[in-house]
């Protein structure tokens, strides 16, 4: 809906990649008239579409979805102390309807643990009814006060899946965390997106949570981007909303509880992650276009070439494939240019020769040409684009391995952050001491216990105080 | 996650009946804190599911499905004079971020035509660019002051789809109103509800439209629901908003658009309209559970019989049917209550006679047994299933025919809508007579133009003035 003009900026150049990639390839217009708020053109959706179901699909396997309104009257969101305090400076408050004045202020949800434990103290009464695991995936507001960017600061999340379960235990709830953090693990691994796993220090937990453990990805700049949480709740919660069932042995306990979210950040990663100089690259498994075909037609055999890309079309939509036709009157090169900034992984050349010789021509958008025999043609794609997917996460694995580095003393680290690094520094676990870190750098400690093939779970002096410390990840963060 | 506890009140106390199945069978909690918002369970999600899938599928041939934000600035809000008129006193305001007065107050959606349009006009830029047919499926919220109900009135309407074109001429709208409409038609179709199609009177059209046609069905205490409109905006928002293209000839002209929408009231008609004395009856293609496998398991066949009800589950499933094998430890009696509440179409029975025999006992939700041949079952099931849809579909039109009565005098059609019928007058289009129609009868003119195979488009002299008149639909609303 836009015209491309200019070019699209290198990779490296990744702020105004980033910017230039939104509209270009019609992911997101920027230009709606409040700040923070975006709107998905349809290429953008088509893909956020694949993504969530993905994540629906993974999920379905022993959660249920369900869906709680928007609208949190002010006397449930004041009920639990941190959890006020982690969101009052930034909730949106609704307080009039039509002209009159509301009786009780309405909080858009900020995330929806006071909208729904309200409900799960109706529904959980006894051990049989645990564990409950529900999820749902909607829009999530936050009055944000720095500078917002599209999918990954906003003041209206529009793709916010946040899970709350509900357990008999501690330990169950507990296992629920590990669970769910397999289970994003397993989700980004289908978006060839490469994690790390961290438990957040204390201060960065979420407000209400016994322990919060974190997703993290690096995106092309070296900054970590958040794009998961999973929370242990304890019974902070299930104390505040009186979520009690009775035990086998008839006494009332209070539940516990845990919750765990990813927002359309993970758009913002699959994008930034994948993407290189010729616009964006996606993974078949969320691609809308998979195949696109573009028909070399010269002169006379103009109908025979469009009648063979037609037959070739429908045998791939048959058999599963995404897709697309292009039959505008453009060059073949315009066309090229086009899918490629899209990210479509593999496109089909066909022209009159190639029909002759019974073959067609496929190029990755990962590079490289293959040429297929027309009638091996289904296997031949499908074996190309699990190519594709492995070669993107293998790449985006390399870029990880080399975004990581070691440091031993505060000055090498900050160096390491300047150049676009995430560093693992030994860190006590004090307070004081993670405050020094942070402040020295102009970094942030992401966690300890990490969890990266490419992390050696070491010992070692704390960077500032020589006390023992454990392997803590450091970086710069959005 | 509630109790079964008493009987469902039969169908025909309606109201009493709806509120009991929504908790009953599990499809909205009411007990939200907040008038007017309620909580959609797992299962009525599920069905919500199938439904706007169904929904998506139709729209997705010729429409591209978007996300715009929900908050709206004033100053958008406020842009066309007809529309702030309609919807003023009904939207709910946005004033404090944190403890932060707004600058700019913010309007939570009623309906996007104030967010979108803003964009439109900058997508389209020339006549290339049309028509543009866009849709999403969003939350929209309306401060109803009246009696809210659940799935019906909502502050809240959780589920809206709105498609929003934009054309060249009036007549290619014109157009798009009737491809809607036949979609609309389509739609109910395959949830077997029928529907009559009229076109609303001047005063009750979309505030900002040229005219509005609505899809309307009947309930079962004879009140007509309005289940969706399409309306044609002519260019009253496309002069407001600034929505011009360039004609072929290079000149600037102003867009002619339409919109039109369904909410979650298509779930209120398909429980109501299908309903019965025992619960929900879901039409097999949004069931989210077409089939149930009832083991008969008694004392030492029980492996046996679980282990082939298994296997029927597992052949059903790979061939597409969404399958469910209740293994609780529960009477059979119990269980077939439970499924015919909650509305699956069909139930498998099998016992140790049934395996010995190779057969399977088949029992529909809308009455009635059938024995497959256990090597058939797949060919059976469709095959039954289909009838399921045709015995549905044609109950509800032999309701809706029930329904319906031809009036000529005032009195009649005072008793006719007491009576729980929606009667077909004749009326001269004239204001003064279509109030003073209203206020009589204390009913509603749905509309003229209308489009049922149970109402004859005949003219006659108006009920009122005598003059002549054209076939005009009246009924109680919601």
């Amino acid at each position: 809906m836009d015209e491309d003009a200019g070019a699209l900026p290198p990779k490296h150049q990744f702020s105004e990649w980033y910017n230039n990639i939104l509209w270009r390839a019609e992911i997101m217009d920027v230009r709606y008239p409040v700040k923070g708020l975006y709107v998905w053109y349809p290429y953008g959706f088509a893909i956020r579409k694949h993504v969530y179901q993905r994540l629906r699909d993974l999920l379905d396997r022993d959660h249920q979805e369900a869906l709680f309104p928007l609208l949190i009257p002010e006397q449930e969101f004041m009920k639990e102390a941190e959890h006020i305090k982690g969101f009052e400076d930034e909730v949106y408050w609704v307080t009039h309807g039509g002209t009159t004045p509301l009786d009780v202020k309405l909080a858009l949800r900020p995330t929806s643990e006071t909208a729904i434990y309200p409900m799960y103290a109706l529904w959980v009464r006894s051990h049989a009814d645990l564990p409950l695991k529900i999820y749902q995936i909607v829009n999530t507001f936050r009055y944000e006060t720095k500078q917002t960017r599209p999918l990954i600061r906003l003041r209206e999340i529009t793709s916010f899946k946040e899970a709350h379960t509900v357990h008999a235990t501690w330990e169950e709830a507990q296992q629920q965390v590990e669970t769910a953090v397999r289970l994003y693990k397993e989700f980004y691994n289908g978006l060839c997106i490469p994690v790390m796993i961290s438990k957040r220090p204390d201060w960065d937990k979420f407000p209400g949570a016994d322990y919060t453990i974190a997703v993290d990805t690096i995106m092309p700049n070296g900054k970590s981007l958040q794009i998961g949480t999973v929370h242990h709740l304890g019974d902070h919660f299930s104390k505040t909303f009186e979520i009690k069932y009775e035990d086998a042995s008839g006494e009332q306990q209070y539940a516990q509880q845990t919750c765990y979210g990813i927002s359309e950040r993970c758009i913002a990663a699959l994008l930034s992650v994948h993407g290189d100089d010729k616009g964006l690259v996606l993974p078949p498994k969320v691609a809308p276009v998979q195949l696109v075909i573009v028909p070399i037609t010269i002169g006379k055999r103009h109908e025979d070439v469009i009648a063979s890309a037609r037959s070739l079309e429908q045998e791939l939509r048959q058999a599963g494939f995404r897709t697309k036709l292009d039959t505008r009157e453009m060059r073949p090169g315009a066309k090229y240019y086009w899918w490629e900034l899209r990210g479509v992984p593999l496109r089909l050349e066909l022209g009159p020769r190639d029909i002759d010789a019974g073959k067609v021509i496929a190029v990755k958008r990962t590079g490289g040409k293959v040429s297929f025999d027309r009638e091996d043609i289904k296997s031949g794609v499908a074996g190309v684009l699990a190519e594709i997917s492995d070669a993107m996460r293998q790449r985006a694995e390399e870029h990880m391995k080399d975004r990581l580095c070691s440091v031993i003393s505060i000055e090498p680290l900050t160096a390491a952050l300047n150049d676009g690094k995430i560093a693992v520094v030994h860190w006590c676990g004090g307070r004081p001491c993670g405050d020094a870190i942070e402040e020295k750098t102009n970094g942030s400690i992401l966690g300890t216990d990490v969890r990266s093939a490419y992390v050696p779970s070491t010992e070692g002096a704390c960077i500032i105080c020589d006390k023992p410390g454990k392997a803590t990840l450091v970086g710069r963060v959005y």
